[in-house]
């Protein structure tokens, strides 16, 4: 029996998830490989459908940019949910990448990517929600948006069979 | 019984492989661990053994930058056979990191990178061929090549025994 | 019987371990999964528990790029024996991704982390220390330090227990 419930752990963050990311070029949004998933680097989606863009240092700053790193966590978890029904399949997080867009002389990469991290903590808990992580500058990412992430976890258990769009 | 064959896919396309590539450091073109095999990132690397040059969005365009990508591919394809000896060995892609150094106001890296994912779709099938993926924008990369992609594929079995230069 | 000691390697290279980085975000340093130990994104941390700072082809040159990253490398060596209690732990290297924070114009990424990668073949040999790798350049680093390394190893065996802060 597994007590804690990532779901209702969700629920109690009183956020929504935005739809789960259409691919935009030639690649899966996630991926099943017997007892790891690993997600595609998504970006900050909006329920509406909509990115947040910009620059970190330039149109956004450290604040904003955090909660775009935050809303990249929600489509990520928007994408979990869409393909496995639910974020209790998710065991753990093993591996987060975590690629900020900002000017030059940006320092604090890990700050913007707390946004996302601390979500992940609050699903699945300070232990199994936190995994290895990497968080730093890149000189453009698609369409301009601020923050890209991308993630590998563990499942619960295997998965064998095909699961919708995976 | 498999019925796709991969090699022959590969010679549908009226491509050509490049040499496959020799370190240019201290590691190793590709490496398998069981039924997993890494590839380090390649570069463009044509029939000849030399490089694509260029920054896209400065001495490249973005045709050029996807065909720079498809370039890429065939590197990989052909460090996939040399140490292989088929590109029938790999079942599917599970991952793929496409590094495009392009200007910072290039907001098209996964068009970029298709044209490398395009080519592995072609080789594998829509959907074995297609993985999960980032595709995102550095500040340099080495010689100034305009892409670099490494990748994690997995084997249609297990591979235990030392396989050349793996 | 295991002949090789990565321990004695170490001690050969008459190099000192600088303490284990604290993470400076929501992040382990390190985690186990079965029988592979990925290690986060490492910095240069020296001994007295300071970074080296600078953007190479900036404030640093290739030499000082390259001591920089072998000091990651020390960082990460730290980080596994805090963990596992000996390098002997470690079967071999799967995967080193390499990030340089340097000027646009820089070219040579693979020579400054050839300084991480020939720490590892150095402690546990030039097959068994060098795994697959890419080695590419960020428009910006945390702190502006001038390499950041993260790293996927094999065990010797899996580990199923939780260790310490793992």
């Amino acid at each position: 029996m597994n007590e804690h419930d990532a779901d209702k752990q969700f629920e109690k963050t009183g956020l929504t998830l935005p739809p789960a990311p259409e691919p935009k070029g030639v690649y899966k949004p996630c991926l099943i490989d017997g007892k790891y998933l690993y997600l595609s680097g998504h970006g900050p989606l909006r329920d509406d459908n909509t990115l947040i863009i910009g620059r970190i240092g330039k149109e956004l700053n450290k604040e904003e940019g955090k909660l775009a790193a935050r809303q990249v966590g929600l489509a990520m978890l928007s994408t979990i949910r869409k393909n496995l029904g639910s974020l209790n399949m998710v065991n753990r997080v093993i591996k987060v990448f975590g690629m900020v867009n900002c000017v030059p002389e940006f320092e604090q990469h890990p700050y913007i990517i707390n946004g996302c991290s601390e979500l992940f903590a609050d699903i699945w808990g300070v232990d199994k929600g936190v995994g290895t992580r990497s968080a730093v500058g890149f000189a453009s990412l698609p369409e301009n948006i601020p923050v890209e992430i991308e993630a590998v976890f563990e499942l619960i258990s295997p998965i064998n069979k095909p699961i919708s769009s995976i």
